[in-house]
């Protein structure tokens, strides 16, 4: 399998050598209002969230796309004026033989670095831990033996015009922001200018892309950058303004050159002045990265193993926390689902548990006061999903176990669009309620708009359909419910729960079984999906899995087999089998998708995790590790995935797809990584807490000999070895052990 | 001044020599249904217009905008597999030396021919006259003495992928179609398929441009043209899909290829079949092409002059008749204006009174049963304009003077969001009506959400301010009524009308003036906006020429003297001076345009328009003229003006404007085109039609000593003869034609 990198820093990052990665290989900077979803070359789209609205104010154009194409809005052009030479020391456009070529991905920024013509040049993009504001830094040094002459020429066309064409907007050079201000009189955001600074005085500026590029120009070769100087005009009424500065250098011998740059956001001049002062005080960026780097260090001390899988390791404690982190505070970056931030808490909570008690008390805002949530905020999206509630009682209880806090239960927390307000613990209830008390005929949860799959998105829509899927979550979540209530001393309520509980699982094995599996749901029209009497869309990873996680199963083993038997692939087990071929507007969007992508029959990552989960409960320990190895980046089986080995995948094209079986659709931004997280921690390894005590109930694999376990539980650091040391030397251990006992006994 | 291209085919053509125009070049290319706006290299978008929505299907991505960049998004690369040479033969990306290089436009389509390395290459394109399509013909030439290997690409990156990374949208091959076909299963479009297909089955293809340019390629230089083979390979869930087909040819020396190439969008499979069967049945391109001429001969044909200024001469024959029936057709383009495109069919009646009579009727279901009408449709636009009703009777009159009908006045015709239907003389008077009965504390128009001017959109929101060129306009329409009325012998009426004419007038010049001039508007505030004691905007242009063309000033000539002194500057007249510099809610989006941009003090060449008529209804003939060469294309004062020498623009950018004084912001899509056509024709020619006979009035420059006009009226031809002779030589022939009288009364 062809390598474009490697892990450096002990995993802190990973250093990609080879900068021509399949596809583009992003890193997610982010604080809570500012985010950059960048690639090897820096290139990619910057966000600003509004309250209501996250919007783009940073457009990637030029570009094809961040997954078909690479981005290109931020360059560093660097010309030698000796030789008249220039090139793109971020980008290498015309993939010349440079000495070095490297992007250093961080948990929090990435460092480009490049030598050519002996002329070292480095591009470090961050965004501060405050303000709406992406920190560039560029450094040059000389590792020639002459002095230099050279023109820098930094460049971001990451659209400043917030509207093209816009006979309100201009940008102009202000010595008070030490750069260009981009100014928009008429727009309807908050934010309505944006600049780009320097702590350095250019030499000279240009501010549309008319003359930088050149009205015929190509990006790779600009018209100004070639012939050497720019403008220093603003402009205004402009279709594509850009930013750029020209520095000009003599380097001696080994001088190295630093200017920092920043790019924001601001409501005014006044306080774009106040932020880039901030910005441009002595260390300012030093300090932001030791902040980074603290947090990633915090992180890391609160969970971390060591085993002999290098990849697993650096995911486990670094990596999919990262991902973990950009999930329970952006959601999927195009918006904030309930769903998905419930359950990238359930991880969170694992090493970072204050601030995921702050998100699940915001998301619980988001739950009506008939018990549902809506699906999505920033912005919102009201197609009405039912599965909401299912993550309210799993995720809170996995904070209390973690934390010991039961306190979070008395928190009083609004309801969505309600005068209501009530106790956290009463959400929960709200929750167990709309989905326990509004069943369909076969007394299961009503499908509605839909559940975790959001595509069968019109299966239940006329309040007759219902999930098997939900039904069996629903079992799941009132039984950890119920746990709760025993907890609380609360046993009639507890045995109250329990008893809708079970009458659901009776109801499952009754009315949704055929043959030897569950099926997938009940529409309106009474169809049964996922039985081997439909046309397509037979059998259902899900509802087998969840039948085991929901300890609704009769016969748990069985159900794993017929998922390997049916859905395995080099890559992953298909979401269902086989793929819709044919449109149905009775069950939705999976019907319109192309076979093999997303809900249709794509190995759909975050389900694998759950089959994962469902080996591991029924001790399957190698069925569950080669599981997870299928769906880790680096699968040999499926070489051309094209996941940064870094980040974990929301979906493989599956093998139904015409035309691009095996490939990911996209990285970072899935419910997988906190799944895949838990299904490592909590099954495989099987550190988990309870009410009351740290469990290690591992499941390993036979490929795993030994694994070292760090964990901070209460406040109290735990050091565990699982090591697998043969039956003799067990017995050995256990007879040392009962000694041990009884002398502390005596 | 520099010139990049001259005129062709006695002016029915214009071709760009020098294809770095210092802008793009565009032309329009369009059917009912379909547009093209393309420029010198053939780049540029594709819109389709559905019934309720002009939308966007063929996006010009990779580009930075129509104006500020070139677009380039259909190519065509040719290689010579001898020299493995390659080079877009459209484009010539890297500013090779060609033998040839240059772009034909033409009155509906536009051929770009190049010869490079030996080997012509032509490509044209074409709107045909039905259907939602764009045609390519491509035709390769081996001017050399040797036999030459070639391959051909013809590339469109015109997005045919309707939605980025949709995971329901695929292409494939499809012999049906001759071609590939992009099919998105879940489009909301009533056109969810489209297609790019061949008469001449290709030697392989490509559906995605990380294959075609290269994960991080670049467009001038694609890798699968380096490499010579595309992949054959459909794909689907893309973010960027492309179109690029593969041509192996051996060509003889003089030999010629020709391939026809259709892209388009159809319901289905089979109804793009039987679409492209048409295109491809024998000379479908030559008789769409000589349907064009027709159309553009039968154009000439009913109205044309023939004087020593051969650049106003093909404009008034051919280029603004082609601008205009654009904005009779399609509006603005991104929408249709109620007030646009009843302006642009009062010129249009002209040339071409059968369709004008239709959209005419058309427009009028925009009136609302009140009178007033919606700004704009397809996309609807309702911010509460009120001049709508302005142009109902002066458009409808004008067409009933061109051709005699009056029939039109009893045409049945709904009013828009109503049950009731009317005839057009009812939906006049409902217009006047609620022009003349709706006044403000100073009898004169209620200004409401704005007037012909968009960006006064906040003055007389609160229904208290009070337009000054709306209650002119409504003055001189309620006149053009009551000549009518008086034609249909309505007596009554007429007077009644003209007593609130009358009322309107004299309130005018009571309520509405500033020591020397009219001002411009009084505000919901009650401020009186466009005098002297304004701290700034003191002066407005349309207030005085319309204080002329509506009659009601007292000293037009003072006004006019002013306009002269106060708003001249080298390209033309500004809106007003002094532009305004602070944003100010109570008066509108004005106040907030950077100085010298649109209605804050630029050019704005509708307005100069006016002008120029206002001048030749005082017989200020040199001053006319000399207004109307300064907008006019080449205008040796303004040499960066950058307009096609074959279009009129919206507007130049105002003396005032910090960056970019006399750049055109656009060209084409302007109701520039009907008033500067009318303004040559009816005011300084001084051709115009009455309810009884045609006019000849002329208000002629000194510069213009004979012009030979040509005219159809009511079916009959007139070839009219203006000669500058002397008074000697009139006097004589005047005594001829009194003899003449003479001996036919004998």
């Amino acid at each position: 399998m062809k390598k474009y990198g490697m892990w450096t820093n002990s995993g802190r990052s990973y250093t990609i050598t080879n900068m021509h990665t399949p596809r583009p290989w992003f890193n997610f900077l982010w604080n809570d209002s500012f985010l950059m979803q960048i690639d090897q070359f820096g290139g990619g789209k910057s966000w600003h969230s509004s309250e209501k609205m996250p919007y783009v104010p940073h457009n990637n154009t030029g570009v094809a796309s961040d997954l078909g194409s690479v981005t290109d809005n931020r360059l560093v052009f660097v010309k030698d004026n000796e030789s008249n030479k220039y090139w793109a020391a971020n980008r290498n456009f015309h993939n010349e033989k440079f000495e070095l070529f490297q992007s250093e991905v961080n948990p929090g920024w990435t460092e480009i670095t490049s030598i050519h013509n002996k002329i070292k040049c480095s591009l470090l993009l961050c965004v501060p831990e405050k303000d709406n504001v992406e920190c560039w830094q560029i450094k040059v040094t000389n590792l020639s033996n002459k002095e230099r002459e050279l023109t820098i020429f930094p460049y971001s066309n990451s659209s400043f015009c917030q509207q093209a064409h816009n006979a309100c907007q201009r940008v102009d050079w202000k010595d008070k922001v030490q750069g260009l201000l981009f100014e928009n009189s008429k727009s309807s955001r908050p934010l309505k200018n944006s600049y780009f600074s320097s702590d350095i005085k250019p030499n000279a500026y240009e501010t549309t892309d008319r003359r930088f590029r050149g009205m015929y120009g190509i990006l790779s070769d600009p018209d100004a950058v070639q012939e050497g100087d720019l403008s220093s005009k603003g402009t205004n009424f402009e279709w594509q303004m850009i930013a750029a500065f020209q520095y000009n250098l003599k380097l001696k011998p080994n001088e190295e050159w630093t200017v920092n740059i920043v790019s924001g956001l601001a409501k005014s001049e006044n306080s774009a002045q106040i932020a880039i002062n901030n910005y441009f005080s002595p260390n300012f960026l030093k300090f932001e990265l030791q902040k980074l780097k603290d947090k990633t260090q915090e992180q890391f001390n609160s969970f971390n193993i060591e085993s002999d899988n290098e990849n697993i390791d650096n995911l486990v404690n670094i990596w999919l926390k990262r991902q973990i982190s950009l999930g329970q505070q952006w959601g999927r970056v195009y918006g904030r689902g309930f769903r998905d931030i419930m359950q990238d808490c359930a991880a969170f909570v694992g090493f970072d548990a204050q601030i995921a008690k702050k998100t699940i008390l915001y998301a619980l805002t988001k739950q009506f006061a008939d018990g549902n949530t809506i699906r999505q905020w920033s912005p919102e999206w009201r197609h009405p999903y039912r599965d909401g509630a299912v993550w309210v009682p799993t995720t809170i209880t996995a904070y209390i176990k973690e934390t010991g806090d039961f306190s979070i239960l008395d928190e009083k927390v609004d309801f969505f669009e309600s005068d209501e307000t009530a106790s956290v613990l009463d959400h929960i209830r709200r929750g167990m309620d709309f989905l326990l008390l509004n069943l369909g005929e076969n007394g299961l949860c009503l499908w509605g708009g839909g559940d975790w799959n959001d595509s069968y998105d019109a299966a239940g829509l006329a309040g007759k359909g219902e999930s098997i899927w939900l039904s069996q979550a629903c079992v799941y979540a009132t039984n950890t419910f119920c746990e709760l209530l025993m907890q609380l001393n609360l046993k009639e309520e507890s045995a109250k729960y329990a008893k809708l509980a079970n009458q659901m699982k009776d109801n499952l094995n009754k009315k949704a079984y055929d043959k030897d599996h569950f099926i997938g749901g009940i529409n309106d029209k009474g169809e049964r999906l996922g039985t081997y009497s439909a046309k397509e869309a037979q059998f259902f990873l899900n509802t087998q899995t969840w039948a085991v996680i929901s300890e609704t199963a009769n016969n748990p083993n069985d159900l794993m087999n017929l998922v390997e038997t049916k859905l395995k692939c080099d890559y992953g087990y298909k979401l269902v089998d086989t793929p819709c071929t044919s449109q149905n507007p009775d069950v939705g969007s999976v019907t319109y998708m192309v076979p093999g992508n997303c809900e249709n029959a794509a190995v759909y990552c975050h389900g694998n995790a759950f089959k994962i989960v469902a080996d591991c409960l029924l001790e399957r320990s190698d069925e569950a590790f080669s599981s997870l190895k299928k769906i880790l980046p680096e699968n040999p089986l499926n070489p051309n995935s094209s996941v940064e080995p870094y980040a974990v995948t929301n979906q493989y094209l599956g093998p139904d797809n015409p035309h691009r079986k095996g490939e990911a659709n996209g990285t970072w931004i899935t419910g997988t990584a906190g799944w895949v997280y838990r299904a490592i921690v909590e099954n495989i390894l099987g550190i988990t807490t309870d009410y009351n005590q740290l469990k290690v109930q591992p499941c390993l694999t036979k490929e795993w000999s030994k694994i070292k376990i760090h964990k901070v539980f209460k406040n109290e650091e735990y050091d565990i070895l699982i090591e697998r040391i043969g039956y003799k030397k067990y017995k050995k251990i256990l007879k040392k052990l009962e000694k041990l006992e009884k002398s502390i006994k005596l």
